[in-house]
């Protein structure tokens, strides 16, 4: 089953009390792409700049994912780049270069009009909705949002939550767009907005999924050190609908073995700076984190 | 097999964003009592002052524990005030007056001697080992401390760790211990200290055991409304402590199966100010958030 994801692709400078790096590919779609690629073929939507290597492309398409959605545009890629606090659970922004990203206009080829599961990446909540209607029968749609978004496009982005099946969120965010400040509350009111299977991401504390059955909590993977947060939850969400697609299966037990893949490529994706770990990364060592999130959690 | 815990009995003033109590009947001795108490017969060694009405000693023993070991003293009984901020993560400390406390003195009753299972609640850790001296054949033993003991008492505090089973302890104390940001290399130098059960306590996080087997996380439950965070903690480690005694195991299921009980039991404390959930909870209630546990995660 095809997965669908549109989001950022951006070049990051990033500096955790670990290290440094500088210009590596990073962006939304890049991490859930990768994520998920090693559960479906995956199908990315996205912009780079005229300075984008062809490199960057072929990694991507070396790992199963679809780049025919991914088009250039004349200008700069994304740029960001973001400091870590000792903590690791804040960071400060430190540049957004916009670039090619800032007129981005997502318009799926013809190839992925039948997706089955689409993601939609933190981006303007108008142009989620663009991609979702180009969509023509998906099985399971799921979305992410900001607080950017939460603050200065709130009518879009409840018409867009009012289309999905899932949301993906973190709790902070889940607080700021319900003013809820008790999860469980919070939950009650985004599903009164449209989605009906919400998930909270807890960064170092798991993840916890809302559905049709109850709760189910989630741990995050005790690590002894973590290189770099960037794009956890990106990876979070690509395990999780890529374990999805691949599983065919939407009750209650396959939403809940989605989130611990999902919680298993966080764990990694954390280990090392960027993307790097998915260069390396088999899917027989994932599978063996998934029986050790299972000798995690059995009682 | 009897439960034997040393620490403070107090008068708590609470103001949480849900409310606010005067007086009520507080402290870490009266929280872990009762929380055993549905599990083992409890011992309790602690100290109240000629304020302290005989009603507080009648509703403990009502729940079966023992107070021959709670002695009165001429003078006030503690006082703690505190105020909770809106996240219920935080609290300010609006007072503390230590009253009687202050010239605590811990002396078994013959009758406490045979304990099998020990809590040394957070108290001065020279009082914690007097009291683990004179427990003559404990099964197991376990301490909770504070940041006004690694601070001040550290010397004291390294050697009373050096003589216990297990250490419960918040994820802060366990960094502020230790030096140590990440939790699981806080753990292991937590270890080089003496104790080979570590448990940490992560609020609306859950809880994190580690044992002779590897890691297990627990998480909190998931409730609609905190009326008021304090006793949780002491809570918790009553109904852990009360748990394995009522199991009479120390293998890796038996702890493991002890941190469910003993969130369950810190999840029902939140529910209502001070230790008024303890004044009608009963044993099925238990036994159903326990299996609610299960259903919250398995996948």
């Amino acid at each position: 089953m095809s997965v669908l994801v549109v989001g950022s692709i951006a070049f990051d400078d990033i500096e955790t009390p670990s290290g440094r790096a500088k210009g590596v590919l990073g962006g939304a779609a890049c991490y859930f792409s990768l994520a998920a690629s090693y559960f479906a073929p995956v199908r990315a939507v996205g912009v780079v700049g005229s300075d984008f290597p062809d490199a960057h492309l072929e990694f991507l398409r070396a790992h199963g994912v679809d780049t025919q959605g991914i088009y250039r545009s004349e200008g700069s890629t994304f740029r960001w780049g973001g400091r870590y606090r000792e903590s690791l659970n804040e960071r400060d922004t430190l540049f957004t270069d916009l670039g090619v990203f800032d007129g981005f206009n997502p318009d799926l080829p013809e190839a992925y009009h039948d997706s089955e599961y689409v993601f939609l990446a933190n981006i303007h909540p108008s142009l989620q909705l663009r991609v979702l209607e180009q969509a023509h029968a998906p099985r399971f749609t799921a979305m992410d949002t900001m607080d950017f978004w939460i603050e200065g496009a709130r009518e879009e982005l409840e018409r867009t939550l009012a289309r999905v099946d899932g949301l993906v969120i973190n709790d902070q965010e889940a607080r700021q767009l319900t003013g809820e400040r008790n999860l469980v509350r919070a939950v009650g009111a985004i599903r009164s907005l449209g989605p009906r299977i919400v998930i909270i991401k807890r960064g170092e504390h798991g993840a916890l999924l809302f559905d049709q059955e109850g709760i189910f909590s989630a741990p995050a993977f005790p690590l002894r050190e973590i290189q770099d947060p960037t794009g956890a939850g990106d990876s979070f969400a690509g395990g999780f609908v890529g374990a999805l697609a691949r599983e065919g299966k939407l009750d209650s037990g396959a939403l809940r073995r989605a989130v611990i893949y999902g919680s298993v490529l966080a764990s990694f994706c954390v280990e090392c700076f960027g993307l790097d770990r998915f260069r390396e990364l088999e899917s027989q060592q994932i599978e063996e984190r998934f029986a050790h999130f299972r000798a995690l959690t059995t009682f």
